[in-house]
């Protein structure tokens, strides 16, 4: 904007960041203002708003592994998983996680998110066409953007307009990506169908089973193994340690030549220090406890499903919960982030989804069932829920 | 490529992903091919490879903070930081990692990644300009690339040449982003001409001093402070927690405006679960290890210098260390991940960069220089280092 050393309309080093306040009071007059607290190790609260589905994180098999793969291993793992962050500890969940869900291989990257970024750049590529579901995960909406690749956006759900993009693209290659379970609604991708008309146009399938992990399928084997698509050559599962697993990570599963692809290519894996081996420790014993207690997944399916069926007869606009997640619908942004304050004070946490998260726009109340819940917990939900309600939002 | 509904040339699905193999024959044939290794939890080896500057990740107050919080808090987070995510160990550790290093706020994110993405994205956009070095961290790289901003790569170095894209650029907003120090070669950035370049200019200057913070300025406190632009208005540094903090994840430090925006904005925070308690505690107790001893960061910085004067006499092209980073030239790929092969068979394990993960096409071996490294294991690394080096390392 000036010239080379001009000094003259430089603004002052404390105004650089002003245009920040703007956002912010822009955000505050939209009622959109987001705020950080703390929580303490032990509460009363009722958790309707965390991922932790199986009630795993505090599990003392799950958080003891944690704690001795700490004192083994050390806290952090050193270095890149190329270079000193590939610990046994990586190698054995690797191993058990693709046995468990059915693929060839598996690969642990440090986050879900980061298992995204790596799993969509590095299948895709400026010289690949990419068809996503609308609603799809931010992480899975970044590794697209990143990728460079031809980027076909199409309605939520709607595989005859994935086969149409498919039909029309302009590159050879192509790779369709979805959620197995869509975070915000929880409602299910017609995996099925995505596959068949990936198969009718040589297209790779790529599937986020982030919520579907633990809850869906056999013991929680997830959706890509409950719709058969488990092992196929041509699907690729990513999933998190950080839900069903109660640790943190994520990895991409799948062909053994896609892993390998994974190990030699993906910049989010590469140049990221590795999972710390007491969160892979910890996801390896969850991981095993699901295998030991198939019936969890189940259980936390029947807790969603009353859970929905009560606020449903209360009057509720509520999704049909195909996995852990219970949507309820909120008249405005302004009352969804009301009414999740009144139930806070309640004593009872829910999520509160608003725009820009909701892909709809429509603000909700977003609940997740865990397998641990208890029938008076049940109660002390609904009844929250329902004597903090706005007018409005009963039907 | 077909009509819709046609499937007389679809690729079987056990083709599809044929386009891998040759990718992987590509590598072979370059001899650029990474496999994984995993190791086990106790050795004699030396690892002249990892990050772990302070040799505090198995220092057992670090890793005991790490299991101790793992049994109290659970082995995840269980949600995003917006939601069920923040801990009081979060909120600790940012307020101790800001006041330590001298900013006014600091924001903790799952990785050093996820931190660089979040920060460059947030504080840029469309609407703005990017001015970055060439050899900047690939996650700097990724979060420039999904920012949408004008982005104008100048030579590694050459603060003139930022200067020069600051004064022509179209945007109004502009961002300067550096690493402190350079993660191949372990050469520093000139914080303070880059500083005086930006304010010439109007712009905003983004420092990753994830090799500066335990290493340089005083008492570890990072190279931000070293230049002494901790805490400036228009000042943004970010740290990873995975090096010399022994743990994992990463965090964004600067004007509090800032922090309260990547808490709004940044799609890498919003949409990840939180860091794993357990390594937010391993980092917070690992940050008062460096406050209560400070001479740890001088103490590594020797060790550097020690292995690069040594090495130097041996005849090699060795990096004059400013922080951690010893880097020694190969005279090709080839010969680098053979020397850096035989110096394993030898039980001493150094880093081999190779292209495409050094900017400038040289491959080298990366040493790093640990606070704990004793002289004994400075001979060791020497000697085999020389008995296993390809003749023309050597001037
Ligand atoms: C569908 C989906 N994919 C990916 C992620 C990212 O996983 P992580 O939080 O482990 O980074 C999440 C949640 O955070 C998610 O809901
Ligand atoms: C300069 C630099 N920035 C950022 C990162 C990423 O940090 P993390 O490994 O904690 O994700 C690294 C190393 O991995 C790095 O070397």
């Amino acid at each position: 904007m000036n010239a080379p050393g001009s000094t003259r309309s430089a603004t002052p080093p404390e105004h650089v960041f002003d245009w920040l306040d703007d956002a912010a009071a822009r955000r505050a007059d939209a009622g959109l203002v987001r705020t950080l607290t703390s929580r303490p190790a032990e509460s009363k609260r009722l958790d309707l708003a965390g991922n932790d589905y199986l009630g795993l994180a505090r599990d003392k098999r799950v958080a003891g592994a944690a704690a001795a793969a700490a004192l083994k291993w050390g806290a952090g793992a050193t270095g890149s998983r190329l270079v000193t962050g590939s610990t046994e500890v990586h190698a054995e969940l690797e191993y058990e996680l693709a046995r468990f869900c059915g693929a060839q291989a598996a690969l642990v990257f440090s986050s879900g998110f980061a298992a995204n970024l790596g799993a969509v750049t590095a299948l895709t590529g400026k010289e690949a066409a990419i068809v996503t579901d609308s609603y799809i995960h931010a992480s899975l909406v970044e590794g697209c953007r990143l990728s460079r690749a031809d980027l076909a956006v199409v309605e939520h759900n709607n595989p005859g307009a994935v086969e149409h993009a498919l039909a029309t693209r302009r590159k050879q290659r192509a790779l369709v990506v979805t959620d197995s379970v869509f975070s915000v609604d929880g409602d299910l991708a017609p995996l099925r169908e995505l596959s068949a008309a990936c198969r009718r146009h040589s297209a790779a399938l790529l599937v986020d089973d982030a919520h579907g992990l633990g809850v869906l399928g056999d013991g929680g084997r997830g959706a890509v193994h409950a719709a058969g698509l488990a092992g196929e050559p041509d699907v690729v599962t990513t999933v998190t340690l950080s839900k069903s697993l109660g640790a943190q990570g994520g990895a991409v599963l799948g062909p053994r030549r896609v892993i390998k692809h994974l190990v030699n290519t993906a910049r989010s894996f590469i140049f990221d220090t590795a999972l710390a081996p007491a969160s892979a420790a910890a996801a390896l014993a969850a991981l095993r406890v699901l295998r030991d207690e198939p019936e969890l997944a189940e259980r936390v399916r029947t807790r969603a499903r009353e859970l929905a069926d009560r606020l449903t007869d209360a009057g509720f606009g509520v999704s049909a919960p195909e996995a852990a997640v219970v949507s309820v619908r909120a008249p405005s942004a302004d009352e969804a982030a009301a009414w999740a304050a009144r139930c806070a004070e309640r004593g009872v946490d829910v999520g509160c989804f608003r725009p820009p998260s909701v892909p709809d726009g429509v603000a909700r109340l977003r609940l997740t069932a865990k397998a641990d819940l208890s029938e008076p917990e049940l109660d002390r939900a609904v009844t929250v829920l329902t004597e903090t309600a706005p007018p409005s939002a009963r039907r």
